[in-house]
C-alpha cells in the first residue's frame, strides 16, 4: 500500500492517554503553529480506548470534540454518534485506515499483549504501524519488520526511546554503513529524577510522588523502579540497531527500590554520581544487554544528566563513539515521535 | 541520473590530502573489515590534484597504487600510465563520472573558489557531488541545491561540519516537521584543543604546535585562530538547517588570537571555560550568526567539550533542545563522512 500526498493518511489510534491525546492536540488544535506540519494530512478514522470509549468515523472522527469531551466529560460522550463498543483488536481486524498507531501501555508480564497482537495482525493486513509502545519492538522486533517488508509496509517506533528525539530515524540515515558495535545511556526519566533528589535527601518515596506530580511517572512506578522500563528500552535499542532478537527477560536487570538516601549521598560525598545505565554490547557472536545501578565518576559523559534528561552514547566500527542528550522533554517531544513517524509514512522520501 | 546497485558509482576525488587518503584507504585496502560497506561499490574515475599529479582511467584508477606511491615517493608517479596533466574545472567539465568527490581545502579570501567553480560545473552537469570542502555550501548553497533538485542529483555535505557525526542526515530523517529555531555549538577542534592547555598554562604558540603535531591544525593556523573555520561551519549550519543565505562574511566573528594564558586561567579560577562558541538564530524573519568567545558556567552543556571534541545543540519548534557530542574524533571520522554521502547515492532509499 502506498500513500501519496493528493489524500489523507487515514490512521486507527488504539489509546487515547497524555501521548495520544498529545499529538492530536498538535495535528488537530495546533497544526498552524508549525509552519513545516501544513503537508502532514491526517484523519483519524478510529479512537480506541479500554476506559474512556471509543469513537469511529471512516470519515474522520471529529477530534477537537473528542478532545474536549476527554477534558470535559473524562471520557467519549456515549451519546456521540461516532460512539461504539469496539476492542482493539476488533478494530484493528475490522475497519479500514492506512496506519495503526498503537498507544496502549507497555506489558511486561503478559509479554507486549495486547499490543503486540494488535501490531501482528495490522502489518499481516499491510498496514504501517506507528507505536510509541515499546512492547513490539521489545518481545517480537525481528519478525515484524520482516512481516512489514514482506508486505511493502513501514512498523516505526521513533518515539520508545528518547522521546522524539532521533535515535532510529538517526541511525537509519546517519550511521549507513556503521555497524554499531554498542549503545549505553540513561533513558529512564523517572528513575533518574528520583535518583538526583535523593542525592539532596529525599527519600525514594516523595520523589517518586514529586515524579508522578509533574507526570512522567506512572501512577504505578514499580516499571520504572524496578528497571524494566529501562529494559525494555535497552532491548529495543539492541533489536533495531545491533540486530538482536532479546526479549526484555533477557536483560540483566537491576533496578533502584532497594537504593537509599544514605547510598546516593555517599556517592556524592566521594566525588561519583548514582546512574541506573542501560548497555547493550557483542560479546561471541550474540548482543547482552544490562540495566545496571552504577556509581559514575564526576567526569563521565552520562554524570551530569539532570532530572527527566536522557543521554545515548553510540559506539560503532567507522565513527568515533558520539552521544545524543535529550535536555528537559515534555510530553510534546514524545508526542513529536509519532508526529515523525506519521511523516515518515506521508512522503515518499524523506526530505529536509 | 540515477545509480542502481548493479553498477559502480563512478567517483571523481578533486584533492587527495588526508581526507581523501583516508576514504581511498577504507574502500580500497580495509573494506573487508567493515561488513556493512561491502554493498558500496565505487570506482574512483579520476584523482586530481594541485601538486602531487594527477591520475585518470575511466576503467577506474589502481588506487592501492595510489596510495603506495604517495606514501613511497610522496606524490603519484609520472610513469603511471594513468597519469595525466588535468586542472581541477577541466576534469569536471571533460571527464565521465556520476559522483564529484570535492576535497580541495576551504579558501575564505577566494569566496569558496575554486571548490564553488568544480561543484557548480558538476551539478550543472547532472553529477552528484559529495564534498568535506566547508567552501561551497558557505558561498552559495541555496543555489547550489536549487541547481541539483533541478538536475535530479544530490549535493551532499555531511563532513562539512562535525566530521562523519550525522549533523545534516540527522536533521534530515530525525527532525522532520520541525522548524529549526537555533543551533549553538563548540565547533572548531583547534581552538578547543589550544584553549583547554591554555588553561594549563601552555601558551597559545606552543599549544598550536602540538595540534599540528597531532595533525588536527592546518600547517597555517590562521583560519582556525581567527574564527573562520567556526564561522564557514556555523554558515553551513544555518544555511542548511534555517534556509539562510549566509556567507562566512556575514558572520559577527572572533577568534582566539589575543587570548593570553592569564584570561584561560582567570576563568578556571572564577569556575568558568572560555569556549569559542558559534550560534546561528533567528531575527525579525532573518537569520543571523555569530562566533564568539565567551566564559561558560561549568555546568553549561559546553563546558566539558575537552580537547579535539565538538558538540551542537538543536533548538526547534516541536521537540526540546538537543544536543550531539562527537568525542575524540580522527581522520576516519571525517572520512566517514564522505563514505556516507556516497552510500545516499548508491542506495535509491536510506536502509538502516
Amino acid at each position: 500500500m502506498s500513500l501519496n500526498d493528493s489524500r489523507k493518511t487515514r490512521a486507527l489510534f488504539l489509546g487515547f492517554g497524555n501521548v495520544g491525546r498529545e499529538v492530536a492536540k498538535i495535528l488537530f488544535e495546533e497544526k498552524q503553529n508549525y509552519p513545516k506540519l501544513k503537508d502532514l494530512n491526517i484523519s483519524i478514522v478510529g479512537i480506541i480506548t479500554k476506559s474512556h470509549g471509543s469513537l469511529v468515523n471512516q470519515s474522520g472522527v471529529d477530534v477537537p470534540k473528542a478532545l474536549r469531551d476527554i477534558r470535559d466529560l473524562g471520557r467519549f460522550s456515549p451519546s456521540s454518534p461516532e460512539f461504539v463498543a469496539l476492542s482493539g483488536i476488533e478494530a484493528v481486524r475490522q475497519l479500514d485506515y492506512d496506519a495503526l498507531v498503537e498507544l496502549t501501555t507497555l506489558s511486561i508480564e503478559e509479554r507486549g499483549e495486547p499490543a503486540l497482537s494488535h501490531v501482528r495482525e495490522a502489518l499481516g493486513r499491510g498496514r504501517h504501524v506507528v507505536t510509541a509502545n515499546k512492547a513490539p519492538a521489545a518481545f517480537a522486533y525481528q519478525e515484524l519488520q520482516d512481516l512489514a517488508r514482506n508486505r511493502g509496509v513501514k512498523f516505526l517506533h521513533e518515539s520508545t526511546v528518547m522521546d522524539g528525539t532521533p535515535v532510529f530515524n538517526l541511525a537509519k540515515s546517519g550511521l549507513k554503513g556503521c555497524t554499531i558495535r554498542g549503545v549505553s545511556g540513561v533513558l529512564n526519566s523517572t528513575t533518574n529524577f528520583v535518583l538526583s533528589r535523593m542525592e539532596q535527601g529525599e527519600s525514594l518515596e516523595a520523589s517518586v510522588k514529586v515524579a508522578q506530580k509533574e507526570g512522567f511517572a506512572e501512577a504505578d512506578p514499580s516499571h520504572d523502579l524496578e528497571g524494566w522500563d529501562a529494559a525494555a528500552k535497552i532491548t529495543v535499542l539492541a533489536n533495531a540497531l545491533m540486530g538482536a532478537s532479546l526479549t526484555p527477560f533477557d536483560v540483566d536487570r537491576n533496578g533502584i527500590s532497594l537504593v537509599t538516601v544514605e547510598d546516593a549521598q555517599k556517592a556524592i560525598r566521594s566525588g561519583k554520581r548514582l546512574k541506573l545505565i542501560c548497555k547493550a554490547w557483542r560479546e561471541d557472536n550474540t548482543v547482552k544487554a544490562r540495566v545496571c545501578l552504577e556509581e559514575v565518576e564526576q567526569g563521565h559523559p552520562f554524570a551530569p544528566i539532570r532530572e527527566s534528561g536522557s543521554i545515548l552514547m553510540i559506539e560503532t566500527d567507522l565513527l568515533a563513539p558520539f552521544v545524543i542528550t535529550e535536555t528537559d522533554p515534555t510530553l510534546r517531544d514524545t508526542a513529536y515521535g509519532v508526529i515523525n513517524d506519521l511523516l515518515d509514512l506521508s512522503a515518499g522520501e524523506n526530505l529536509p
